[in-house]
């Protein structure tokens, strides 16, 4: 981030703090009034109150959501209050348009059970001595029309189209229910309620975190500044990581995938991941960089390191440790128990895989190789890359190493 | 009004109640729902719920404002239920934009008061009998953000930004508040809650009065008609009736007044108000107009027979024949006594009018004729018009009677 100093100016520990705080994030608005937070919370001893509000629906985390619930981390590390908010009001009176099939209504039972599961995952990044998790249920199911009429009060109909979905699809004709202009005002005053001195959300939330600051000011409150956590890219490089697009680690995935999934990405990747993922100073970020480039350090040595600290928050330290050794002694082959002397079986190209399998002699005969190719015992190692054979009609036209079950080797020659 | 009957056949007695009540309407919406509400009303013995809205803020009402009352007058002649709605939620908690000063915040006394003052005025048109005061902070005051959520949620922005002075204000980038939009769908849900058949309002109000049949459908009731009435052009027969332009006929004004000012309107505007305000039926009338083409009636004793009717009705019968007799002595020479033969002084043109006074014997000094043009006792006839002079240093330049006080009279000759 372009960070611009303006006038506040802050001891070496602050500068650090900050420093860390912004690291990787897309904005922060206003930076001077954050400095001038971190400034009064260091003078005080009293902690911000960080806001960051999270869908009640049953929620399945990947890396991509953890990167803001990391910025949440970061300001629990230096001392800071968390309010994880759960958005359930809406999804309890559900979607007035009806239209939305993604605001399905909720009961209060359902959403307990989902905010159990949030906890059993972001209690994985987050401290919950440092974490206050809230409902907006507690003070929206209060609001009467009096206290919805003062919000409207509060904004002009050009300031609300000025968002820019809104203003996209105003132009084009599509419809805007009135009922949305009313969530960003109820999202709003939810840093009314909870006087939170900082929101952290999305870009695509900027707007609605800039309403809070807004409505905060309206209702005499100072007013939060506003942090913006970029999106994630996915294990491809290109596109935003999500579910849909299958590049995403889930934080629920065995630790097997998680280790094995970032040891696949990109260095470029794996520095972004560091800088928004990691636990890792900017300062430790700085030397392992460095090390990289005067050659002191393996780049594969680094994504190791890093597959191996997201791997351990979600799991353990020790399961990380097992982790990544079973990943080393399965992508090496020294450990991996390739034996130095493999048979060689000369094949003619052309042939099916069930028929090569059954004369290289692993199997006694095509049934038998027929149902150990179906069930997934039959793999081709080529250098550390070893891939499960699937399609018993295959045709073999090239040399490789043949493992059948874990310990028969064989060495296509044509 | 133009009227297409479209599908709906009444039976003669409704056909002619369908005429008197579309009477001087500006608008009906639909009519053939209209039509077909007059046929079940009748069918189930069933009357009408006939809503209209009113301001809480305390009323000082004139002939414009009984034109909707007027027409309130003619659905209670014909058995109709009228809901007579006092707006009083928004002005006991305020304008939440603090810009609007006619929006001002009443306490519930003050509202009560004003509704006691409406009581006085209005039921001096309508049959308390057949008329429910209605208070809309009674539903409203109990409406939660999840009932707005669900109001705003029928709505669309581009729907709303369709009323004229929204899209006028909006086009002209003049701020419109979100709270603006909510009145509306307030009014609206006052006819939810009313489940009113039929919604009265000014031609400025169409938008908000079609909100209430959106409303009323989307809350699974059917849909009330609406009925627009127009304004009533004032006394100087240009523009809108208003206290500020100083051409109104107030309710409360003294029956000398009321008669008064009826009289001096002129032909045409006497037919307006005659079809707007009279309790004459839709036959009477034309009656009245043939027999003023034909010769037989004359239009001084049409308007006098009006205002007769309407001075009656906010006062009683023998006032207002009283008033009337009172009225026609004064208009006329024979019957206000002023005598055949006047003693004639020969004036001076130029002279003041304060000197012409006393030299004419009406006053025994200047000093007391100017106490006499100042305390209005001087009028100037001529022909039937009595007009006072007040300006002792006028200078007179023409001929007339001069008459002083009730019985001293000089006839000016140059």
């Amino acid at each position: 981030m372009a960070v611009t100093h303006e006038k506040i100016e802050l001891p070496a520990e602050l500068e650090t703090q900050f420093a860390e705080l912004t690291r990787g994030a897309e904005e922060v608005l206003p930076v001077h009034e954050f400095r001038k937070k971190l400034l009064d919370a260091h003078n005080k001893k009293l902690p911000l109150r960080v806001k960051a509000g999270f869908d009640p629906t049953a929620p399945d985390l990947h890396l991509g959501h953890a990167v803001l619930i990391q910025k949440l981390r970061q300001f629990q590390k230096f001392g800071h209050h968390v309010l994880f908010l759960i958005g359930d009001y809406t999804a309890m009176i559900g979607d007035p348009t009806g239209k939305s099939e993604t605001r399905k209504v909720l009961s209060r039972e359902e959403v307990e059970a989902n905010a159990k599961t949030y906890k059993e995952q972001v209690f994985k990044i987050l401290d919950p001595q440092k974490t206050e998790i809230v409902f907006n249920s507690k003070w929206l199911n209060d609001l009467k029309l009096e206290d919805m009429l003062h919000l409207t009060g509060k904004y002009t109909v050009a300031r609300m189209l000025e968002r820019d979905d809104f203003s996209k699809r105003y132009a084009a004709g599509q419809p805007i229910s009135l009922v949305e202009f009313m969530y960003p005002l109820m999202q709003g005053y939810d840093s009314v309620a909870l006087k939170s001195d900082i929101e952290l959300g999305g870009t695509d939330q900027k707007f609605n975190l800039l309403v809070g600051r807004d409505l905060q000011a309206a209702y005499g409150q100072s007013q939060q500044c506003v942090m913006m956590t970029p999106l994630l890219v996915g294990l491809d490089g290109v596109k935003k990581m999500s579910k849909s697009l299958g590049n995403y680690i889930g934080i629920q995935e065995s630790p097997t995938d998680i280790y094995g999934k970032l040891m696949s990405i990109s260095d470029e990747l794996m520095f972004a991941y560091y800088n928004l993922l990691s636990d890792k100073s900017v300062a430790e970020l700085k030397g392992i960089k460095d090390n990289i480039a005067n050659g002191t350090l393996h780049p594969k040595q680094a994504k190791a390191d890093l597959a191996r600290e997201i791997t351990a928050r979600f799991t353990s330290d020790a399961v990380a440790a097992a982790t990544g050794e079973e990943w080393n002694k399965v992508h090496n082959p020294k450990e991996r128990g390739i034996p130095q002397d493999i048979p060689e079986f000369r094949y003619t190209k052309g042939s099916q895989l069930v028929a090569v399998v059954k004369e290289a002699g692993l199997a006694p005969s095509n049934s038998e190789a027929r149902r150990m190719i179906e069930q997934k015992s039959i793999y081709r190692i080529e250098g550390e890359s070893e891939t499960v054979l699937t399609d018993f009609k295959m045709t073999v036209n090239e040399d490789f190493i043949l493992r059948a079950g874990k310990r028969k080797f064989v060495k296509l020659v044509s």
